[in-house]
């Protein structure tokens, strides 16, 4: 790859295919990273990041397809990047799901660009601030983090993002479970899809008990509830606005730097364990093979495991 | 808890609640942990793992009941672990699904138990383990570690079992999908449930094609395909033969006991991590919040993460 410095001019002036290829590298964790990060470090911080997580069926594409089109049409560059767990089986319908944003294709300001997070060492979280500091080194106003809500990605990318939607619709079964699992605390803002369908109007408002039950922190901000239906774009230019109100009423009361804050702490300790856990890896294929030795111990029942990883930390030092 | 010795006797004695009470500690990765290891260490090996993936809708509960049965009816004692992806969206489902189950819920030889992961430090690569350390003590001859097929949960069950069993139907999406996506390298053994529907036939022959083109390593175990309908029980005496037929022709090889050394090894890793990410924790609540410093000096571009990780790691040691 070319070096870093030129790869910033380069992405600042709308080289799409070299976004595409750092983000390649990102996914892989290659090596050039380290001195991309550096340079591109000082280039970012501008970007919106707005997090889509919600179960398979919900609508999501649908939602962040108009979002697209809502902030294309107000001047926005607007990269989407779309977070895959990595499953074997549903790896495949994740970008099946998304003819939808075809018509984007040939929009010199939309970025679209699905992510595994498992080339990783450090993981989503460790690769996907990364790859936020791509799009917004490449001057993308606003970043959409579409996740499907399987695994932790969704409780991840409430630590990624500067706003978490959460989508929820009728008929997707039970709404009481959404509170019982924890979705409640990560929604900044909630959207009920599909709402001229039966069961919006009640799932709404159980949704609007909870989320008045909810501790939503010492700032005061009460998640909004939007309705949307993304086939017919009705409530988009809605969500559009609460959007933009949360990101003014984060900056006003500081929560919007301490948000960041955050995702840098993850993201440093991300890395900082992906170190740590490559030492580990080196101290297990080198010399002495402490690891299979100590293994060996386990299987055979000479050994408990915490013993046994006490002395693999022990010997790496 | 009472003394880890008697933990082992009273959990040999066949103590359901203490065993209950014990997995609990391990999903919590409760300090007594490291005691109860070491007591339960030395009375393990015994218990045959089983793992069984496969896409949600497969039927992969109703196959589960059914081989419970015909273990059940040749006197083997059975556990069952369902490993739940600790999500907010599917988590009920996965414990809705198993109404088959409750047959089982007064036989005293059969103990089923589902298990999130995310309460342990070291995922599901330290908890399974120690769970299965724990259905093992208990004198279970058969350990069946069922888990969605979403995320990574795959892989880490394969690498857990002694055996693993990939589940597929007809009807649920591209056949050739699975292929792509590496489960055809983690499947011992093969099930097309739901094998009197249409489709099976071309489901099962593309299915054989792949299995003979891929490498599975030097031993020459073709992993069958074994068709079921678990709806009628038919195919289910075919899949425990099979498997024991793996297990003799593992343990004659010897892949047996290295796939256990494996499993070991990851184990280790997974807890030595573990005690290396607290260690990262301790140094962030600590003294100097090393952490927060770096992480704003990345928030505000004046640090790359990759350079904020170097320092964060040196400030440990």
């Amino acid at each position: 790859m070319i070096d870093p410095e030129t790869v910033r001019e380069r992405l600042r002036a709308g080289d799409r295919r070299l976004l595409a290829r750092v983000l390649s590298a990102i996914e892989d964790d290659a090596p050039v990273l380290r001195d991309l990060a550096a340079a591109l470090a000082p280039a970012t911080g501008h970007a919106y990041v707005i997090g889509l997580t919600g179960a398979p069926g919900v609508g999501k594409s649908s939602v962040t397809a108009e979002l697209i089109g809502a902030l294309r049409a107000r001047g926005d560059r607007v990269g989407v990047l779309a977070v895959d767990p990595s499953s074997p089986f549903s790896g495949g319908a994740l970008l099946g799901d998304r003819v939808r944003m075809q018509e984007y294709a040939l929009d010199d300001a939309v970025f679209i660009r699905s992510m595994a997070s498992r080339g990783h060492l450090g993981g989503l979280s460790a690769a996907a601030p990364q790859a936020l500091r791509g799009f917004d080194a490449a001057g993308y106003d606003v970043v959409l983090v579409e996740t499907v809500g399987v695994g932790q990605s969704e409780v991840e990318v409430a630590r990624i993002a500067d706003a978490c939607v959460v989508l929820l619709a009728p008929g997707m079964g039970d709404g009481v479970q959404a509170a019982k699992a924890g979705v409640l605390e990560i929604g900044d803002l909630f959207v009920v899809n599909k709402a001229d369908r039966d069961g919006a109007q009640s799932l709404i408002r159980e949704l609007r008990g909870m989320v008045a039950l909810a501790d939503h922190g010492p700032d005061d901000w009460k998640p909004p509830i939007v309705r949307t239906v993304a086939t017919t774009g009705e409530g988009i230019a809605d969500l559009v606005g609460r959007l933009d109100r949360f990101r003014a009423e984060a900056e006003r009361t500081g929560r919007w730097q301490d948000r960041r804050l955050g995702r840098a702490e993850t993201e440093v300790s991300a890395l900082a364990l992906a170190s740590l856990r490559r030492r580990l890896g080196a101290a297990d294929s080198g010399g002495g093979d402490r690891l299979v030795e100590l293994a060996e111990d386990v299987r055979d029942g000479r050994l408990d495991p915490y013993a046994a990883a006490d002395r693999l930390v022990a010997a790496r030092e």
